[in-house]
């Protein structure tokens, strides 16, 4: 029999992924697809590409009462502190919770709200959540009941950063992000500045010194950070290209064997020296690959790494932690082959 | 001294496209850009790409009266009905008024009525107005006072089907345009639907049997039309591919008589049997380019034809009809150059 | 146990897509990926989307004697004439075939040597092979030993317009098919034309009137057909707008009966009246998505039908009759859920 | 009497955009484009968007006999070393050169040869050559025969940097430059790599650590510089994010005061604190447009430049030194709005 898994939140490009991924895994089945705005639409009017398959269903309205009753885990995908106000009573019900809003990412809580300009409305909750990391905190994850599913731009940066950090192979300080991520990452937006007129053939700078996953990483890895994102004219996908000053005894073996922690990993993937991913290597799948260059006149590091921001940057993590919560393989209805095309 | 030049409905991308031919033109000077949305705002703010030649100039609000002091030409480009309606008060003042909407295209004003769904605000005025097809109503434009400035699918089609149904060469029954356009044809739209996520990597029909350009084409053809238009995941361009039955004395050697018409002209080109235009040829330019090739197998002529459908489409045809109306060179402030890159 | 695949010209995007279906197949396992042009290097090195999966697997050289030792089942997609004969080859030692170039297509061997401009190799087996439309043809495949594997083009014209013809709901005269595919379409190509700056913003038609699938469609519907494809600046998906005069009989009741004989198909769906897919909504599917809308001042049909090339128009489709071919339910190891994304 | 020109090398995107630019100029006539493998070939076969303006015109063999015959100024845009030979030989028959090659742009020859791998065929010219960036070295341009055009990377880099250097306000030591080019920066080729299902919906890091661009921009700024390029999906533009570490005295005020030396330019435009050029703002223009935030955290400056890799990163630059060498008004014939759209 196949665990129940519901959506809160669905109507998103976050929410349609998770969809794709929910219809096409082996062990969960999709029982309720929640939008207040699509409540009563069928899913194939809002996501016509899933007509193939989901027939007639619609979205119902985010009751967490009537949600309950047919889920055993719950995604949670609504804006910050009602994503945690909802999750939360999903949890007093007994139902796990993955939430890929920030709501449950953050240990420190002040840090959060000042962050997101929001009171936690669940602080004693977030004490119990983990850090849906899965590669780094898996052993927590297993024991958890309630995820904060971390950032896009975040699981891009921590993944290639954390092991050499853990090694004192990097300064902890200073460190340079400076990734471009597609246009999914903005969300389905009713904004001219989308438009397809206003993109395409572009190509920007937002949020510097601004954007909030900065603390996010910040947090996580114990260093300070300056984030540089940019809007590429591409659908989906992040590459970070990261900068941070090497410590003496950083040399590439060093480096390869800090690496060496992910020795058994399908979805972070270090490709060693001078191999530097692209984007279409990883979109489309649940991978994180990343390589680097060591830049010997400056004795820096050069990481760049490589995410499919709607997957492994959302839905598809999302999906690998509800694999851990319920010992499920890890790597479970999560694709690991690249478009390319 | 320059001619003085304003817009009313200045905000859209057509708008955008005037104002900089008109910055570029050697003989016209704007002396006004209203939009009510953004009366008080820069145009720098609304699109930075001005930045580097309007200085501090703001949107003005759409003030009859006082734009009527700095105008000797007016370009409308308004909703439908609120167009004529503005247009026709300046047009009381004596000022010369090139209208981009549909307001003043049509001869029946009831199939105007019909295909809008309005009254015609000024109907008398309709009768004076002349249709700017530059290079087939020429003559009369000379003479107008008021214009109304040809659709873009209409300018794309009339241009190449106009001399062979004159000729005799074409039936005039069922002529097929099957045609795809860039997305600046949609406008400047806050809508989902044109976001970079719904249409990069999509193609799609939409208006199939009930656009509303298909009576303009039929009108000034004498012909029916069965019209069905795509959206292109480009910003700009219209490339029509046209399916017509051929009379029988119709031979290659007589379709290119037929376009000699157009000999001197420089932004009606015919490239003659087997030489199909592609958007990047004419995109940026105010070019329409068309090729044939004859189906034997089917009797038929099958025409390709391309424009950029800011420029020659809209507000290249306006300067160019402006251009008439003041005794100007024809070309002038024109690029006959197209993008490529 | 697995039922062992091998791929015979396998460095193409077809290739690359069959690699990838095959991978995520439940029932067959991929034991030789052969070309020559990259015999010995890593399937990852030619495409790093593989990387995570392929482990240091190699290209093969072309051997028939070496890959029949490990195949059941042999793909061939190598150029026409070199095709059919490997596939002969096979053929002889018993193996099954499955052609994705156009030699075993044809039931007429000198249409396609006239169309395809080579002697057929092997006529004796082409009289043996199977036209694999798969929802058309699907009894004969499946005691097929051989099966010529349908164009791209032609699959998106002939499911919608297959049903309506052997209904006498159309005139089998002068069928226009007018259709769009992306850049894919083109394959693997050493060559400026398909360079991103050449391509991108553009929009053109080519081979009008003399694209070699347009036999191919002609000969499986008994009809003529003037046949127009583009190229979209996408990477896949290919949308034909097709239009053809109606019977007298012919009223959308009547059609909707007709596509009533794809009632169970999960891969050839009708959508009915006023329902048009757009590319977005099949490509990364195995789906064939088609509607209509009747012209009554022309007495036409317009459909709109869209598949993605590679999957549907190819490798899916390839895949869907190895499933026949071995008996296993036809739709696994195929998406069914378009990319939208 | 227009100043006659000439182009050698004229086959690839920067002589495309070249005869564009000398097309449209008002006081230069294109009198020869010369190019090897496309002698001969009529212009509008190879670059059909010209068909509107060339005629019939060729192009012509690289014979400096024959074109110094009818040319006051070359343009000579071959590979390295090649070009500073045939520049050479119109520069002995007293014709001005503009090269946009990198073989005059190195004041140390040995860092030239160094980085491009080759000896310099003419260095006694080279020490007469004049670097080409003209709002920088504009008093030295006026008076030179030969100019060294600047690179594309490197003038986006320098304009914006080369103030706060002179001012003292930033650490010349370890600037990074993290960039992103449209792919026309890769030029014409016969290549899959650049290919559109290669480069579309990719992003990508190239030439890590390496880049050429590298030396030239720390021999022109006296700093040494981490350099980054990436390619864009997007046909032209470069988008560069730079960061420098401040010095104690550099505040906003002290900043703006530095680019003060800009006020009077109409092609090097610093935006002010916090305003940040897009690539629209700037592609399709002769303007190089920058901002800038302040890392408080990290003491450290962002700076974002934008230009049009081809215009003001090759061909527009050339064209204003041209205008510098002849004495014409420096913005002749050269576009200062954005194309946006």
């Amino acid at each position: 029999m196949k665990i129940r898994a519901a959506i809160v939140g669905a109507n998103g490009y976050t929410g349609f992924e998770l969809i794709k991924l929910l219809y096409n895994h082996p062990h969960f089945t999709l029982t309720a697809a929640a939008s207040r705005s699509f409540a009563g639409t069928r899913l194939r009017d809002v996501y016509p590409a899933l007509s193939f398959v989901c027939g007639n269903d619609v979205f119902v309205p985010p009751d967490a009462d009537e949600i309950a009753k047919k889920a055993d885990v719950v995604f949670t995908a609504l804006p910050h502190a009602a994503s945690a106000a909802i999750g939360g009573t999903f949890h007093d019900k007994g139902i796990k919770v993955i939430d890929l809003s920030a709501d449950f990412r953050y240990t420190d809580i002040n840090l959060y709200e000042t962050t997101y300009g929001v009171t936690h409305p669940r602080p004693e909750l977030n004490r119990r959540a983990v850090y849906g990391l899965c590669e780094i905190f898996r052993a927590h994850i297993a024991k958890a009941d309630i995820v904060g599913n971390p950032g896009c731009y975040t699981t891009c940066s921590i993944l290639p950063l954390y092991p050499l950090l853990q090694a004192g192979l990097l300064s902890p300080h200073g460190i340079i992000v400076d990734a471009a991520s597609g246009i999914t990452g903005a969300g389905r937006k009713e904004s001219v500045d989308y438009n397809f007129c206003e993109t395409d053939e572009n190509y920007k700078a937002y949020g510097v010194t601004t954007h909030r996953h900065t603390t996010e990483i910040e947090e996580k890895l114990h260093a300070t950070v300056t984030f540089t994102p940019h809007l590429l004219p591409v659908k989906r996908g992040i590459l970070a290209t990261i900068y941070a000053d090497l410590a003496p005894q950083a040399t590439a073996a060093a480096i390869d064997k800090a690496y060496g922690m992910y020795a058994d990993e399908k979805f972070a993937v270090p490709l060693g020296e001078g191999v530097l991913p692209e984007l279409k290597w990883v979109a489309g799948s649940n991978v994180c690959a990343f390589g680097y260059k060591i830049d010997h006149k400056s004795n820096r590091i050069i990481i760049v790494s490589a995410i499919d921001n709607l997957i492994k940057g959302a839905s598809g993590q999302a999906v690998q932690n509800a694999n851990i919560l319920f010992g499920l393989p890890e790597t479970e209805g999560l694709p690991a082959i690249g478009n390319h095309l």
